[in-house]
């Protein structure tokens, strides 16, 4: 089914091939259709997306991310745009609301019911990045004196006023969270029982809490949803784990990204126009580029060197590369230990202590090999040098790839900002600085 | 409190201690509790576990990661492990045991009641790797005839035999999945509905598919739970967002470690000996220094070259770093792409075609200002040189970097695999070819 739905995607569609277009979408299952919707260009997923039913439309609408929602909206006609667009829940309608020109934001409030507007510009009121744009305002706490049996019967009636029945936020007379109780305990529990015995102490998270840690605070304790409240406690939403997982998907594609050494595209990749995409690569390729121009000046510096012994030439890439390798291995190590909570910003000295003992061993291993190697085709001079060398680019580079991220982290940058390329152009100029001393004290120059 | 918490186990733990410590753990949240369980050594970790009630110690040990998990076990008293692993969940427990050796899982296996072993037993009859070994074989699936209202009481009272209330599949009378309905709907619908009425077509996987797809796969659709079935469709367990995460961030750390260019590691970063952080990046870094020896033998083919015009040196670095920086964009880039659905494999000429577009774009910006740059200090000639082959380089390394990952994963390799650094050495070669080509030609030698 799928296949053959992908396959009349992808010649113009006729009139004609509606029924048999239609019959594919609905024998297609959810999944599958999310992944046509991705994949193929936006005019095309809305061809499909017409001929769903409205239930399953709006399933695969909620799965995409704000980007391919922003497009799809864009190839729609305006009563499907209206319709998606009012059954989406408030909290991925202001995400969506980021993605689309400002114009068509008006737009797209104006023709929303007043309650549902509301709901969607107290989620606008929050700053950019922060929790409180994704969560969701639709909960309504119970107070802690109640009994299981009546918070039961609260969540049959106002079932539609909550984004989440299985984890309800349980507060005080002033609206404070004091805990939260699963739908699980609810009616596992004896009715007459009050929430203050069956409620867990609440996890909760701030409105203005940076959204990326918030959301991988909520994935690191695996529960279903946690309560957001404002600076005095106060119950003001809830985050789910599907929110979560947007959010930090999101993030996850920047910082992969940051780390290849360009800025993040915003839509999906193959319908980003080709002079997008430079954009997004050419200013950090040109500052790689530019700090690169160190490198020519250092060899610059001992071109005489070069003249006289011109096979160290030879070596050049050899050894910036098992630098930069070596930097890039510890960086990665220490980037993701961070992220999972393994390192913290004050083991600096421990990751620099065990990165240069890591480091040594490595060089001396390359370097035991690197002599013999090069001894045999070179000479022994050449191959003491690059034996001292590798040990020394090595021990430096794993030391420099280990403490970067923590650096990064510590005055408040991205860790992946710091990224493999940068780490692996300031190896390039540190280790020829390092070979080329070592040649002219070895070589005698 | 957690700073408190941390600094007194960064010293010797004496008996008298004991109170102060204990007050202290039951101060501390949960998940500040879950770091510092990950942060310090797991002797440390064990002291703090055992202060700990019931409870709040089986929260965070089903938080940590089976690595973990495994070291915590050693450091813990024999009484302790046993009450520990008897209270985790089957899927739990079996991922826990693929971690400890072989003599201790039998140990802790004969530990469990004779119920408790043969659910754990089942899910470690499917193979290493499978999603049948993380799923939950707690699930009690409902009849298709049934009503909502009997539902509804079958969970209150078989409630323990469930690994989640939220989502409960729904089955023929031959025990075939036909459907899954939320607790939501059960709750919200009249208690006489039968549940075809109300139930949803089931998403589901497969007990034998790869447990990072399905994983993946219950992430992508935005589920709490999906029904795991065996190869007739037959229900045989459930897999839940929780366990999903953790098969994802596992996958995930493993990714990472190999797009640096290593192998991950199986244990925290710093409680992992030395000696083994050394043995898992060395034989990358071997196989990546030696792939780079074919650097050497470019540059030896032209060494007569480089010894006419030793100026040509100073750019090696520069060339084939920016070489290489395009080429693990394009790779970051399309990597991210196949994981997130955006590119399939059949795409491989269209990535191709704008890969060598985005290249060319890139080397031509780039070569206009190399070819100012180069020309006012080494004269026009050198600055023709520089900017041909800026230009070439770009456009071959990104479309090198952008078909890599695809081929990779239509040869069935982990993408992953051809990651960052082997795209960085192909390159190196390729370019140095390139600029001496070229430099001979311009230069007339």
């Amino acid at each position: 089914m799928l296949a053959e739905l992908e396959r009349q995607l992808t010649k113009e569609v006729k009139p004609d091939d509606v029924p048999h277009l239609s019959e594919l979408a609905s024998a297609t299952s959810i999944p599958d259709l999310i992944s046509v919707v991705e994949h193929v260009p936006s005019d095309r997923g809305a061809v499909v997306f017409r001929l769903l039913s409205k239930d399953r439309a709006l399933e695969v609408f909620e799965a995409l991310d704000a980007g391919h929602q922003a497009d799809l909206l864009d190839a729609l006609r305006d009563d499907d745009v209206a319709i998606l667009f009012t059954d989406l829940d408030p909290d991925d309608r202001a995400a969506l609301l980021d993605e689309v020109p400002a114009t068509i934001a008006d737009k797209l409030l104006r023709g929303l019911p007043r309650h549902e507007r509301d709901m969607t510009a107290t989620l606008l009121g929050y700053p950019r990045g922060a929790i409180g744009r994704r969560m969701s305002p639709e909960v309504v706490p119970i107070r802690q004196h109640r009994t299981a049996g009546y918070a039961v019967e609260l969540l049959r009636v106002r079932e539609a006023e909550y984004e989440t029945l299985y984890m309800v936020p349980v507060m005080d007379d002033t609206r404070r969270l004091v805990g939260v109780v699963s739908l699980r305990d609810l009616l596992t529990a004896d009715p007459h029982t009050i929430l203050t015995e069956i409620m867990s102490p609440p996890i909760s998270v701030v409105a203005t809490d940076d959204e990326e840690e918030a959301a991988r605070q909520l994935l690191a304790v695996k529960r279903i949803a946690m309560p957001v409240v404002d600076a005095e406690q106060r119950i003001v939403g809830v985050l789910t784990v599907d929110d979560a997982l947007e959010v930090v998907e999101a993030a996850d594609t920047e910082d992969a990204a940051r780390h290849g050494g360009h800025e993040p595209l915003r839509r999906p990749y193959l319908s980003t126009p080709v002079l997008k995409v430079v954009k997004a690569r050419i200013v950090w390729l040109l500052v790689l580029a530019v700090s690169a121009v160190l490198t020519v000046q250092v060899l610059e510096v001992f071109e005489a060197t070069l003249d006289q012994v011109v096979v160290l030439a030879l070596f050049i890439p050899l050894l910036t590369g098992t630098g930069g390798n070596t930097g890039n291995q510890a960086a990665t190590t220490v980037t993701r230990a961070l992220a999972l909570g393994d390192v913290w910003s004050r083991d600096v000295f421990a990751v620099l202590w065990r990165e240069a003992r890591v480091g040594f061993t490595l060089g001396a291993v390359l370097g035991a090999i690197g002599f013999v190697a090069a001894s045999l085709v070179y000479g022994y001079d050449i191959g003491i040098v690059i034996a001292l060398t590798l040990v020394s680019v090595c021990t430096m580079a794993a030391s420099i790839g280990g403490v970067m991220p923590i650096i990064a982290k510590a005055v408040g940058a991205d860790p992946a900002v710091f990224s493999n390329p940068f780490i692996s152009t300031f190896c390039d100029a540190t280790g020829l600085i390092m070979y080329f001393m070592i040649a002219k004290s070895v070589l005698g120059i």
